[in-house]
């Protein structure tokens, strides 16, 4: 199929991108260095180049994520880093999988669940989940003493992320791994899990890197001093046309909008509606135009199919099967 | 099922308030002075409790929308509100399906594609889709040359459905509506679809209002003085407490954020993550909250299933099926 066949809007990924930016992060952190966080694409196609690359332990934020990962056999060593109150439906997979604790009530939903590890979840400065990092020897004993392997800890400096100063950002992330550190000297075990695209040249505390936006990128990310390229685009046709601007066929049911309007390269975005783009200059109608989403995750969930493309030919077609909950 | 056994995130809707909705606005716009939009909802069954309401005609924002609300029985009269350039899947359906058209290449596109019926899209002061006022009677020449039927006009005055003011949206509608009637003029036909729950109210000049957000609600329209009540909410758990915050599981991936945040009564929302929202003052780890979400549409797109509830009890499970393109 031609690119020009697509029905709009539909998400593209250019092969060449996603080649650099796999083999760049393969060799940057090989193996087990990374544990690709398959929220970012939610699509078990793009998790299996990511195990080909040579990463077989993946992350997850989602039960579902962590279902659909074993359905595709890809569940050789799943970490769901997020706390959860009913681990039934992870208790029942044919794959390996350690859920975040950070609460007696979610080391009580992984035994109750059947879930047999978790990590313990350390809040490193984004105020959102995990244990103070005083907690976390206490909640290591007590998961312990349930009968649960604790395999250590995970901390997640997402406030970090975006730091545009790289020296900023490395410095913000030692203060904040050594919290995450200390706490794994509380707690024991193998994994030290941590940071994301925008730390994983800086985070040399974690033993593993939960990145996932550095496959797909976005505006966001690629502001930063990053090897990565922005691989995925929304391709959208122009509907209507006046002498002032143009009207593209994608709009808030296809762009994740919470870091703000998406880009489309030379022109000037006015404003999105449902259905609607609305840029200037004009286009001509049946125009075709590639929109870079400004962040890529909630993209993603909006699509049921991701299209490979090389140049002007689409060479494959995957389901985004890891969406819903 | 109780609504504490739903798994969550999970969009539920109230009955009473849905009830109370569906009947105040047919009773304000009975049978077909409302031609009510499914894009609100993106759920057949919603639409059948429209029509059981006494609107039979309906109005879509995609193709899918189309194809599905004919695949349900609901195709008596279905109006695309929107500009395509395949129209080919929409010829083969088993309905009554006329499409906006604001160019020669959109009613050509309609002509190959077997669509018979259209509407001519004036713009009336949005910068979106619509052909200048003064081109409208030139376009209905055309698409008539070209063997189609021309049922008259819409226009979306979608500038004005949120100005805080009613007397002042009743004033600017007017002027938008002016635009709208005198290219009827030039038009001909029996349809001036216009409006919006924002507009239902003031805009007189329409025959059929196209509205949509009444039936669910969110919080940016229920800043209006509008008889409509808030009946659509995200339930979610809280996964995850600190003295200072609580962290419930729904965020970018289970919410529009083109709006901003969501609300939570008595709360202060602090940040969405992918999949997370931290607010204040904390609640208890297992809590529920239900969630408002700043705009419907966009949220609805990201869920698979609409719960209605009665009190405690969830009474029905809907596919939400119009989703995609």
């Amino acid at each position: 199929m031609r690119l020009a066949d697509l029905q709009t809007p539909a998400l593209v990924v250019e092969r060449a991108a996603l080649e650099h930016n796999l083999a760049t992060m393969a060799e940057a952190l090989p193996g087990d260095r990374l544990r690709p966080h398959v929220k970012a694409h939610k699509t078990t196609a793009l998790a299996r180049l990511q195990a080909e690359a040579g990463h077989r332990r993946f992350t997850c934020a989602t039960i579902r994520e962590v279902e659909g990962m074993a359905a595709a056999g890809l569940g050789d060593d799943l970490l769901l880093a997020n706390e959860v109150l009913d681990a039934s439906r992870l208790g029942k997979l044919d794959a390996r999988v350690t859920v975040a604790v950070d609460s007696e009530q979610t080391i009580e939903a992984a035994v109750a669940g059947g879930v047999g590890e978790v990590v313990i979840d350390v809040n490193v400065g984004l105020p959102r989940c995990g244990c103070a990092p005083a907690d976390a020897g206490r909640l290591a004993d007590r998961a312990r003493s349930r009968g649960l392997e604790v395999r250590g800890v995970m901390g997640y400096e997402g406030h970090l992320m975006l730091v545009g100063d790289q020296g900023e950002r490395a410095r913000t992330t030692e203060e904040s791994m050594a919290l995450l550190v200390g706490a794994f000297g509380d707690v024991g075990g193998e994994l030290i899990s941590a940071g994301g695209t925008g730390t994983y040249a800086v985070n040399t505390w974690a033993t593993e890197i939960q990145a996932g936006s550095y496959l797909l990128m976005d505006t966001a990310y690629s502001a930063l001093e990053l090897p990565f390229v922005e691989a995925l685009t929304v391709l959208a046709t122009v509907v209507s046309a006046s002498p002032d601007w143009a009207v593209a066929d994608l709009g808030l049911k296809s762009l994740g909008m919470d870091h703000g309007n998406p880009t489309i390269p030379s022109r000037d975005v006015w404003f999105c509606s449902d259905e609607h783009t609305t840029f200037s200059p004009p286009a001509e109608v049946g125009d075709r135009v590639r929109v870079l989403p400004a962040h890529v995750d909630p993209t993603v969930a909006l699509h049921e199919w991701i299209h490979l493309v090389d140049g002007d030919e689409v060479v494959d077609t995957w389901p985004v099967d890891l969406r819903g909950w």
